[in-house]
């Protein structure tokens, strides 16, 4: 493939399946040049669908047949044990293999998860994977891990997690010393969580840009450039800020067509609040990491878009152009060797 | 005072104190006929306060002295050791007495919930007591608690917020059996926390209206009217949100004011924004209540403005009038001497 970068993709994954992963595919390999892809399922589906987007034959766009598909129901046991011809698992096969330099999957998260870790292993001197997803804020954005591959984390996970993300805002973003904060709740008179106390001590030790206790609404004032969190808080912060995003969404919209006078203010502020809602289009933030692991694993949200499921892609391109889990093996080690290294 | 309810403000509470709850205080017992106030603090300052506002001497509004004052940033065990002449512990000591039939405070969270613990008392059957909020939601709005008296909840306690919650729901909404769901990670591949699945299962075999999960966006959704969690989730899903809706005010405004033509459309859909404003207004559900004492205490938002502070003394107002404590422990021993009784 030359100098291309490789990307392989769980075709079948997600709610939509083919009719979003192709286009999106399609669409990334126009706007990356040095992009390849691997189309990973049903090759006469896939076929089928790269027909109907008239794509012509390309050394660019590979199709790789897989008989099975992961539900979004499946256990991730099942899926492991019983699903070892299935789109998920070929696409991050073919990355252990190292015809893939990164999978892309909008499939079974917990299923992803599992597989991931099962068949790339993890870093050496990682204890748990994470999900590390970006959030917008208000001065721009913040990586936030964990997400949800793990409910009950230790302090060494979350300083683990750490690190991970820290690695990861630094080469994505191109920050030098990206600053990290713990979620925590931060009035002081009640007690503290022990685990997320002692990650604190951990953490003012280390080399990281530790900024101390971030707040929840401290993760959209850009109070840290990572936020770390285990996957229980962290799923319950991201889902509560959907939930209220939507509430929003529709409190606007049922506003604005409240009557004939409210709907000729919309008309007219229809632009604006098309850019209002650009900005904070969850497609354009789509695609969380899988940190932690002996390769790059992206996954999407079940439901994306074409233009979202490309997001994601994109994100797999820049995960690899940085070389992301050398780097989080290469911080750990210097964090390790210089736990306290104050020069 | 005959049929009067009364209640015990700690007047000198709060980011503002004084200039806040004093006229907040006039402005409440214009909307509540039948109810007195009872204002406590530095004496001198309120009666100057009160006639700063021309308010007249009237039997409904006394005035109770008190020489110390709550800092926000004062520890909760040194609250109550050192400030026993304050506003905030001599307007909870009136709610012992039976002077005041409920308090409100906008002071420090930890103080007052440690205070009310150590004065008012537990109620008989609840180990610990929960801060209960009001959050707006897609079709109306929904009571959530613990939001942060507990870092750490047992099953036993998960079931005691819910029946609290629900008896508050009831009294308060005149809903006759509230729908209570539990805060959790959806996902099922997640292994779901221990102490929440427990708590799922106790609540499934009561007699509450238990509907099962609810993930973070749900609350929004509003999939129940009493959303129970642990003070720590609580406080993150409670923080994060009021994140996501500032970030949004303030991308909107940013929007609204990129130009000459973004501010035209700004003018005149600035009634309609107005209007949707209103509807997610914190300061129409400000007024939690804690729950499981023996007594009623009000914490109102620290930075709580007139409008906002008169919300939660309307708050306490309607826990008088419903009961609430006495209703809490009639449905906890209904439900203790029948636990499975599904006739």
């Amino acid at each position: 493939m030359g100098s291309l970068l490789t990307v392989s993709l769980d075709a079948m994954g997600g709610d939509h399946g083919l009719p979003v992963t192709v286009p999106a595919a399609i669409a990334a390999l126009a706007d990356h040049p040095n992009l390849a892809l691997i189309l990973v399922g049903d090759q006469d589906m896939i076929r089928q669908e790269l027909e109907n987007h008239k794509y012509p034959n390309s050394d660019r766009m590979q199709v790789q047949h897989a008989s099975q598909v992961v539900e979004m129901d499946d256990k991730p046991a099942q899926a492991m044990r019983f699903k070892k011809d299935s789109s998920m698992r070929i696409a991050i096969n073919l990355v252990k293999e190292g015809s893939a330099d990164a999978c892309v999957s909008a499939g079974n998260t917990g299923a992803l998860m599992a597989t991931a870790r099962f068949v790339l292993k993890m870093l050496p001197g990682i204890d748990r994977p994470a999900i590390c997803g970006i959030l917008p804020t208000m001065p721009g954005f913040c990586h936030m891990l964990d997400m949800g591959a793990n409910v009950d984390s230790t302090a060494d996970n979350l300083f683990e997690f750490a690190v991970m993300g820290s690695v990861l805002a630094s080469a994505v973003n191109n920050i030098e010393s990206p600053s990290v904060g713990l979620l925590n709740i931060g009035e002081e008179e009640i007690k503290g969580n022990e685990i997320i106390k002692q990650a604190a001590q951990m953490l003012s030790e280390s080399q990281l840009n530790y900024v101390g206790f971030v707040e929840g609404d401290g993760i959209y004032e850009g109070k840290a450039n990572v936020i770390v969190c285990d996957g229980f808080n962290g799923n319950i912060a991201l889902k509560a800020s959907e939930g209220v995003a939507k509430m929003f969404s529709f409190k606007i919209k049922q506003a604005f067509t409240k009557n004939i006078f409210t709907k000729i203010a919309a008309l007219i502020a229809k632009p604006v609040l098309n850019n209002f809602r650009k900005s904070l289009d969850p497609r354009r933030y789509n695609g969380a990491s899988l940190l932690g692991l002996q390769g790059i694993a992206i996954k999407s949200h079940g439901g994306a878009d074409v233009l979202a499921f490309k997001t994601a892609i994109k994100q797999a391109v820049i995960e690899i152009e940085n070389r992301v889990p050398e780097k989080i093996s290469e911080q750990l080690e210097a964090l390790l060797v210089n736990p306290r290294d104050d020069s």
